[in-house]
């Protein structure tokens, strides 16, 4: 039998012309059992379907018969897909293997794949996402295609009605669509759809966390991480810290932070953290780098870029504040993170 | 006479099980006086009471009747009460004393206390705080418990409807429930209710202020101000600068910042600073970085950690790009806030 | 004949005293034909005329039967302009030359100039802005003054209604007013009506665009814009990246980046950069910062201030890891935009 990689029912938002803007999952299978997967093989093609109202229900109870989850039994339950506005359309998204994204529920469906917590970043194939996705504006009023608004600007200007256009991307705002459980995210729009945000992750108000990306939790986020990276447990970004991607002006080497790290405020890393690692504030450590290797002796060692230490454990980063220096000791304090704070309940 | 330290009358929003999301109180009463806190010790218990809408507008007119103040008078003018939607509860909040936090009403009414400017940040109890604060979904319909989210969203899914969830969070937003006189917020979902904003303070798009942190004003903010911290008259926080907290990650030196202070664009303080102080742009003084003192013969007088220049006054921190050095001299130029982009009518 | 300079129709919100808070102009005319500048001239003063239901449609008639642009005739096709709403006014502004700033309305228009891409930054004249453009609180429900906030926040507490507070500034989002085609804005709470976004300009979740600023893409910006700098194409401003102002607490040198520039993330700039320079990662060049200069055989020349290579092309700013010393070396690579990522359509 034909396996099932992932497969969902959703709901999508299009623009006048019937082209997808987006498609919301409110649950997702990942590899679903053997009987639930022949007979969703019976009744769909691979890929996006369009489905009738009644077809969205038929599937919808099938397969809350065969799931024990919760999540799906109240996201399977009727609702009146009669009455769907003109603008929204229900649709099957069914992937027997990882492919290509080739349309763009199968990009809203991988994405949401990773806030679910159902696939770690950098696990599932994203080759096509940016394609698939076209630039939408996110407004008050929903996903509106950037031909359309500046009539809709009008329109709304002309009578009682508001119109906040909150972003003009590829991505939207996870927390539209997923909101994992045991997180806390300060600032919503610095959160993409396709972040992984464990429980315990607490996104600050610098914090940004990008698709493809995120953090294991628990776990403070001041700073920004970028596409590919991802954070250990108890391992805290401290405000506006950078993490060096790969898409745009960073360099090749794929970053990550271990577990119980720190880097300061306003710092940086262009090089993969093991665990226990501390770069202090204000200090940016890029691949090239030249680090003096301080022994325990407090003798140093050798001069090395920073890109030989990358993802070694127990080292402590700072630049000496006379001699300019950038030094890497072995860290001996590794950090708490703060109970209180870090409960999200 | 048992005093009042603070009261309130306050319209709570509920999940569907009753318990509290948060408390809006439109005015607030810091040790009002005796007559009143009489009559209000009649009426009511310590804590919080749950009002009927003939309660509320009973005790409303008892206060207006008391007080002068015209933002009380407009707070307690009869409103539809009556027609009060179902996840709303009308309730009194009255404590005798600054005692740690009991209840989410009490809470926000201490969150209140700051952002209206009754108390300074640093001045009252905060003890409870977290456990109090419920993890609430901000969105475009108000707060959401996050148990209760998930339907919401599919619900609107199928409708006309679109809800924003704008941040998952203990702290909403200030400006959602205290709008201080005088000040500018760029983008204010970066101010958490409880801060303490003065006359005079612009927060720009990379400033952030914690709750029980602040600006007593006139103030230009484009850094993040952590929770505890406070600037005083005068002083510019540059775009992204860092004021090293004690929550999380941070050291435990206790941060402040003068009048007439600089911290420039991307720098950070992890020390108090007195008055007339300069950190130059894209410098971090940790409370450990050596800094050699230069006196006003440009003689080097000694080498001391940045602790030890604690809340000291006319200061100007440099890192000398020629020799690494982190130098301090006497700040000989204070700076002088642009007047007309301070003007906040 | 009296020349038109700029000229448009526009919707304007008021307080209940009718105080002008923002004014929307769904096209503009920058410099008309002869023909309809000779028919405006007959019609209206110079600078702004509140309009009747008819006048308006019999403007917007007139300049759709003059002007060939699609934009044009979509926005002056007649909409339902007699049930305008109380808070709302139609008006004309029309300026025969590019005068100092003399009412509301006027300033906005100035901004829409920048915004639709029909003035550049740092070419028209902005004298007056900040005391025509009134401190209003950006709202989901649209602008409303300060004064008037209280009130409606506690009329929608005891009723469904909510309302959230997005900013309180004189300046609004771009993206309520503007849409310029071909560009992305993670985060459009950064972007402030007045910037300058050409075709192929990525603003970041962490990017920040003032009024009279902006890019000429294609364009990565994932730092900050001040008030006054340009971006030329091709360039890349990293993470939280800062480019010093002139208005407060900067200097006095007018900042601009070049052509093929990469100022690294958490980097900063307070000199204007040439063509195809590069700053690496957390270094920040201010005017006064001291830089070796190393020519191409490796050797140091020179050490100069900052501010004597204002301008110049080809230079790569480092600060070397052991030595502590800034240094500026000719750049041999210079960035490439990802494809990919920068296509915005």
């Amino acid at each position: 039998m034909t396996k099932i990689f992932a497969f969902s029912l959703g709901i999508a938002c299009v623009n006048k012309n019937g082209a997808y803007l987006d498609t919301f999952f409110p649950f997702l299978l990942h590899k679903p059992p053997d009987k639930l997967t022949g007979l969703l093989n019976d009744f769909l093609e691979e890929g996006v379907s369009e489905l009738s109202a009644s077809e969205f229900a038929r599937i919808s109870k099938m397969v809350a018969e065969h799931t024990a989850s919760v999540s799906v039994t109240s996201a399977t339950r009727p609702h009146n897909y009669h009455d769907l506005p003109s603008c929204k359309r229900l649709v099957a998204v069914k992937l027997s293997e990882d492919r290509d994204i080739q349309s763009t529920p199968e990009a809203y469906l991988k994405l949401h794949l990773l806030s679910h917590r159902l696939c770690l970043p950098n696990t599932i194939n994203l080759d096509g996402l940016f394609q698939q996705l076209p630039t939408v504006c996110w407004t008050s009023l929903g996903p509106i295609d950037p031909a359309e608004l500046n009539e809709r600007l009008l329109e709304a200007r002309f009578s009682d009605e508001h119109i906040d256009v909150h972003s003009i991307d590829k991505f939207p705002r996870m927390t539209n669509y997923v909101v994992p459980s045991g997180v806390r995210i300060a600032d919503a729009s610095r959160v993409r759809l396709g972040a992984y945000l464990g429980v315990g992750s607490t996104v600050m108000h610098a914090g940004f966390v990008n698709f493809n990306a995120g953090a294991l939790g628990p776990n403070m986020i001041e700073g920004r991480i970028s596409q590919g990276v991802v954070m250990g447990a108890n391992s805290d970004l401290g405000g506006s810290a950078s993490t060096m991607g790969t898409l745009s002006g960073g360099g090749k080497l794929k970053n990550s932070i271990g577990e119980n790290c720190l880097v300061g405020a306003n710092a940086g890393i262009g090089i993969p953290l093991g665990d226990r690692c501390t770069v202090e504030a204000g200090l940016y450590i890029t691949a090239g780098t030249l680090v003096e290797v301080i022994d325990t002796s407090d003798n140093s060692s050798r001069i090395l870029k920073a890109r030989e230490l990358a993802g070694q454990s127990d080292l402590l980063f700072i630049r000496h504040s006379q001699t300019g220096k950038v030094l890497c000791r072995t860290n001996k304090n590794s950090i708490e993170l703060n109970d209180a704070l870090h409960s999200n309940n």
